[in-house]
């Protein structure tokens, strides 16, 4: 059965609560709605305590008038199971839903996500409410998609009580069959660890030290595995009983308690909440492009949805700074020029009460007809409408790749470890000098095909399973262009180090080998030099020791005790090349690396712009999109070369070249 | 009833704690106190260990001693009820009497403050010593007043017990009278957590992300409440047996857990602990006047007591500077200028054992003949003889009032805000700015009268109950000058935003409504100029985005997004002015903008000085007394101009100027 | 009976764990054992769940053929008793075992030394084990050695479960004998902590404050007790079964937990496990220098062992640099310089899971043939053969003693002090100034005989019990140095101040009593001047306002508010001289210091070197062998006079001049 999939068109809109409100305002909201060009809303993710006010009881009414009502008007319904917050009833009923913390704190009801995904509990009565709003709405002429829960562990990272403890050693049972592969696999002859029988197993609760490394990397992979079955518990009924309407839950981009390649595998289309901080909008931009992404790359086939963002500031942060004017229409065109459809903020109305009253939303506290940001709201709706062209078509195929792992995550983030293992941190590094010179890059599994890829980037790929660095090896054999990253290929999917030196399963792909590293703490470092090059670049947190054997050296470390080592390095591997950086360099080295890589593997910009626009391309059967984006403080002047198109925010034809204001977007539907 | 009071004198003396030496030393203690002018000690306040040694069991006769001891040698006590830290047998017995923090850990004995106030074996317990202790002592010739418990929260800040869940729902049972009202006021609906049963609520405890603020808030009330039931439980048993004997309990001023004006209508007269830092005594000087001045505006009908002050250096800092010589006298001398009739310290004698054994004490561990300490205590004690007249005489009507709310201060500390708001550093600022020009304000709740004001000042008055508000807009319409800062008027008493363009109760009085807020970080900021000016002033932390409809904008800001928008205003309502300042100044603009008010409001300081030489006024139907305190390194000329008088301290006769030496106090009889 | 002592020859190998490997790979561990001198392991240390897979069930079989193995290949071994660690299936069938933290948080399994030392069934389970073992390998050819347990208290510095606050009492009751006693101890009047029964006493669980310090320094008394009977349940067993194998546990030199002058009598040899950060090669030297300075002093008859070192990074600090090329030989004849007759190390092969396997080991991951370190490891075994006459010797009789005492760091260590009093940061400076200028000293309990000392220096004795005064009166009297500084002798050992002016039992023995302290925050100080002196030296942390009677003033402050007054004195006592100083000096002040005392004690450096160069002697009946260790980044020239030697490790004669290259090392038998 194919996956439903939603409707093609630009989505604006954003979370409903209308509960927090007397039912009397409702029409009110629905003709702010109307004229600010909204046509989707999510509905019901915090309804649980209204919708089922004892166990066994449902009260429906309310949302059935809710519902007609925004289908009257033409108001599309992305339904959410409301399964993110039990109600007090339940957990006052089950205790043991209440999660515990790493030291045995019991977390309370009062704020949300108070829930043990493990509770046996908490799984029925979720199923329960999610079959009621399945068959009382899975016909509603509302309903486009279903939302299920929200943002799944966002503030729930673990889960160490009663219920996740027995669902833990049924997980591990069910992953080792036996309780001497679960002793080989978590190497448990170190301190006196074995274990005779899957009761003596635990959640790594606090201990008086390092706890071993590999429960922690299956107790992560656990965690995300719980929460996954509650969401494939709630989309096998939504699928039972609306099997052609999508399904999916709003993502975070790079939040590590779920493994989002494997979780992408299960929802119908992806969507992420993209919350950058208007304190520092050079950062910010990048920080939404990078998560815009990760968030197409899970999916890349087919369209995205921003499911929250904020029209103006948050409330969470220790200073909220509101977006100035402009900047709301940035961050939503910039997802569309990234791939998404969709453009929902949290929330429709802001809240009077409750914890998140100042997150700003597109009705305000002060009256609608005096607020800047309900002018911003309008005027970006009706936007929308003039860009609708653009709904369906997909960012053309990318040539360049960085692998990326959620499992490797976990494992750089394991305590000791030589030095600063922040593999994030990194990837990000490497994703944004791409992103300031318009590259565009695919996030990618490593296990995943790599076939179409020109240049694989593989960034800290600590734990590296020895069929995928057989991916990479093919991969470079028949011809691609690779470049790996110190501290790479060190252990298997079980943590243990891979024996024969480091990285052992690429040492024939790289022609080198490692013997030792010497990290760095923040204040020293090191440089290298290039063959040839007078000037030394520097670099710091890390150098590896490598040994080159076939490997032609590139540059070399030029301070310490191994000055004139190996720094980067070229391997031929069948018809392609393997670069190797032992180090992780400054601005300036990490550019001299990138350009010689990117040259090598011949991949180029999306468009030639000026320092501060940003491009992206779209692509449909009916056309072709280019987006520029100024995110400078002057006008800039972009060239179109023998390109022509038109305007479609103005509708006029472009031609040459073309300016941007400050914070301006221009989409062209290109000849 | 009339409340009683303390018969007027000057009360030199402190903490006497004799249970800690062998009785043997006692006939030396009361020598040394008549030597040192000791007039009244503090007995009791951690005996009960010592006075009940089981359930039922009472031993008194060492306190008889001591009490016929002192009374023969004529020194008074304040008698404590011991009830401030239960002995080792109590908590044993009833281990549901100590508190449990917000994580669910148990605080334990060995310390003290180990009760839940909320403990009804607790309270029992407490309520039957007291009745012992007040029938035993009722009628003793020594007995001058009741000093019930001790710093009530000082280190129990709140309460997860049972018994303090337990008591949180009666309360919340008798505020709300209905969980359907208790929904409402706690916007339940937000989040999924509409109660249906009173056993469903909790206190706040740890969450896995924010908790509901109301719940927080009324969590505060009832914690203030908690510790006040206890001191009325107390006081009630002592109004009963000794009606005629004044009753108080010692306060930490800007002590967050108790609403201190709702407390203080209970106690007959008020008295603080006071701890200025000796390592910073340009602060210190400031933190104490401060702190005089609210324990006196609790009380303004009475002279307070200075409960207890360190001769030196305390235990309890990093780092504990002792005093040195003339700091003592100056800290003592200053509360005098600001309206105590008692100079009392903790403690008598130094410990020799216990968590407190390095706190400096009127006695302390070395010999006090070779004492630079006792030196100093002595000359003190036949000082504040000489000063007697003062006695009974109080500060004279102020003019200017500074709002202070408890509820507004837990309401802006309460998590997810839109930037920093401490509304207690804001005071403390705006109390600074007159502290150092001499001018004599009071704090006053905003729900008091304000007839009496010349200048009201409300800094970040965020909670802002409705009838508050028409008190306010009142006192303008009647005349007032009134001045109002940024985050004014947001919530109402549930913490729900009053909607309709804030402040929406005060947008009237104060002639604008404001539209978004630009919060800062430490490290930005921005400036704003006075019309006809070309000079900015510098302002930072917060930027209210305000628009005037009937106010006059008296300066505007220079800098980000909304440059050129107002910033300070002043709206003419009733035969009143309302001013309003968007943000925070730099210390030059506070100064600029508080000198207009001044201006315009025509209040005046108590006395022209040099900058380090603080002066104050005290008036009885017998004398008007003016206090000179040079804080300075330097000696100080102040001018009497045509006043004449006789110097207390010196009995000389005073007239045109006065020299201050540094660290000199004078005290002027004016004619 | 005496005790045992390890047969002399220079030790060399480590952590040998070989249930972490298949058994194929064993001949291979011996054969590279062999190849690099090895010739003792440790075996056994975290076998517990290995040897014993249930309660009662031994499985020795492995470990027979591989201490058979061993014995056959004539590699001694240091068998564990393998209790550090103990397995699942034991704390799931006796949960009490567990520790519990101050705030009742349990610790869990998953890491090592997750039980209780005062569990009646830990201890049991862990005799029954240590029976086994012991009878089973008791007369084995390859055993030398018993290593009891490992890093005692490591990383469970308290536990607060049922089993130790029964413990506690009992310890009490055994120390105290009546409960009145215990209150008085404990000083128990303050605070209302008057215990009627020993079961209302607790461990100092989390409570709302200071908890009694008393109580605080008991639990700690206790915790080392604690500690120590598990060691001594275990010798008694081993002693009884093997009464002629010495037996040891590795120690952490300046490790708090432990009073290691307590557990010392205990043990036949001192071991200790030192590893210094490479990142601070200059601070490492003076760390590893100390913490061999004190371990030999523990039992300064015998040559000790260094049980742990690394040899390059380690695993456990937030950036772990390898060590250079030369350094772990210099780290290891550091040790050798300084007394040890063993270098080994953790561990043998480096694990390839678990919590360490970054940790280096001599057998790395990469293979040895190719590796650095495995090159340096081999020199060093065979340049130690080389060495072997040293073996036996001991370093020559000290004329220096710095006084230290577990219960006065932990003394000092208690909450509200006057300000800072980090006594072992102060030990550490004054230590720190002899071994820059190759003073050799020794460390002495303040009750041991000092009279072979010419110098004695107690720096912060602030607990200091009556007898050690006499000790140290006596000291002086009889012609001895002594120099006293800032807060010493101000409690006895139930920390209560000892009263008639400070240091109350050293104000004969100083000729001086001290009124006040003046202690300083980070950012503050003070200077002093000695008589006839022009310049000042800075001065910081702490000044004493101390009051001359016999004593001479050497030097007086020159700021504050009690410039001129003494800062540093000399009192003639007896036939001898003791110096108090009244403060902390910055560097060229504690030059100033130390250059007077030391001269008045007419005592020198061991030998004359440049700045970086660290010169030893150790002798025996045999021969008198100068160690000449250059730490620097040059080569340096040391003059021998007219000494003439052997240089061990070449072999070649040496005379007037010695050259060392950076990092290098010399041996030299002198003649």
């Amino acid at each position: 059965m194919p996956s439903p999939s939603l409707p093609p068109t630009l989505y604006y809109g954003g979370d409903y609560n209308p509960e927090q409100w007397p039912e009397s305002l409702w029409p009110e909201d629905i003709r702010l709605m109307r004229r600010a060009g909204v046509n989707l809303v999510s509905v019901g993710i915090f309804s649980w305590a209204r919708i089922q006010p004892s166990e066994g009881v449902f009260d429906f009414e309310w949302l059935d008038r809710l519902l007609d009502l925004l289908a009257k008007n033409d108001i599309k319904v992305c339904l959410a199971t409301a399964t993110a917050s039990p109600p007090p009833w339940l957990t006052r009923a089950y205790p043991g839903v209440l999660p515990v913390d790493v030291n045995g704190v019991t977390l309370y009801p009062g704020s949300r996500q108070h829930y043990s995904p493990s509770s046996p509990d908490y799984r029925r009565l979720a199923g329960d409410l999610v079959r009621a709003i399945a068959q009382r709405y899975g016909k509603h002429p509302s309903l486009v998609a279903w939302h299920i829960n929200n943002e799944y562990s966002c503030h729930l990272l673990e889960c160490h009580n009663e219920a996740s403890t027995v669902a833990f050693r049924e997980w591990l049972r069910a992953r080792y069959g036996s309780i001497d592969a679960l002793n080989a696999a978590w190497g448990t002859t170190f301190w006196s660890q074995i274990y005779r029988d899957w009761n003596e197993v635990f959640t790594p609760r606090r201990a008086p030290y390092h706890s071993n490394p590999t429960q922690w990397l299956d107790f992560r992979r656990f965690t995300s595995d719980a929460f996954l079955e509650c969401y494939r518990m709630e989309a096998a009924i939504l699928r039972e009983v609306t099997p052609d309407i999508p399904i999916s839950t709003n993502f975070m981009a790079f939040h590590r308690p779920l493994d989002h390649f494997k979780w992408a595998r299960e929802v119908d289309f992806t969507a992420w909440d993209s919350y950058p901080d208007p304190l520092d909008e050079a950062e910010g931009r990048h920080w939404a492009a990078i998560g815009h992404d990760i968030t197409r790359s899970l999916r890349p086939d087919r369209p995205w949805v921003l499911m929250e963002q904020a029209p103006s500031a948050v409330n969470w942060r220790p200073v909220n700074r509101p977006k100035r004017p402009g900047l709301m229409r940035l961050h939503s065109l910039q997802a569309v020029a990234r791939g998404a459809d969709g453009i929902l903020f949290f929330q429709w109305r802001a809240s009077k009460a409750g914890a998140e009253k100042f997150h700003s939303a597109l009705v305000p506290h002060v009256p609608v007809d005096d607020s800047r940001v309900f002018r911003e709201v309008e005027a970006l709706g009706a936007e929308l409408q003039r860009l609708s062209p653009v709904a369906g078509s997909l960012p053309p195929q990318r040539r360049i790749a960085i692998l990326f792992d959620w499992e490797n995550w976990w494992a750089c983030d394991l305590e000791s470890k030589p030095g600063k293992t922040d593999c994030v941190a990194w990837v990000r590094r490497i994703h944004r000098w791409f992103y300031e010179r318009n590259y565009a890059v695919d996030f990618v599994h490593p296990s995943a095909s790599l076939q179409d890829y020109a240049l694989v980037v593989a960034p800290m790929l600590y734990l590296l399973r020895k069929d995928d660095a057989s991916n990479l090896d093919h991969y470079v054999r028949d011809g691609g262009t690779l470049l790996v990253t110190y501290f790479s290929g060190i252990v298997d999917e079980n943590e243990h180090i891979v024996l024969g030196g480091y990285p052992a399963h690429l040492r024939s792909l790289l022609g080198l080998w490692v013997e030792e590293w010497c990290p760095y703490p923040a204040d020293r470092g090191n440089a290298f030099r290039f063959s040839n090059e007078s000037e030394a670049h520097d670099c710091h947190t890390w150098c590896d020791l490598l040994h080159a054997e076939s490997a032609e050296v590139l540059a070399d470390y030029t301070g310490d005790f191994f000055a004139g080592r190996a720094a980067f390095t070229r391997n031929s591997h069948g018809s392609g090349h393997a670069y190797y950086l032992g180090t992780e360099p400054g601005e300036a080295g990490l550019s001299a690396v990138m350009e010689r890589v990117c040259g090598a593997a011949k991949v180029a910009p999306v468009w030639q712009t000026p320092p501060e626009v940003e491009a992206t391309l779209r692509e449909s059967a009916t056309g072709r999109f280019l987006f520029l984006i100024n995110h400078g403080d002057r006008t800039a002047t972009v060239s179109l070369g023998t390109h022509r198109g038109t305007h479609l925010g103005t509708g006029t034809a472009v031609r040459d070249t073309i300016d941007l204001a400050s914070l301006d977007v221009a989409v062209i539907a290109l000849q």
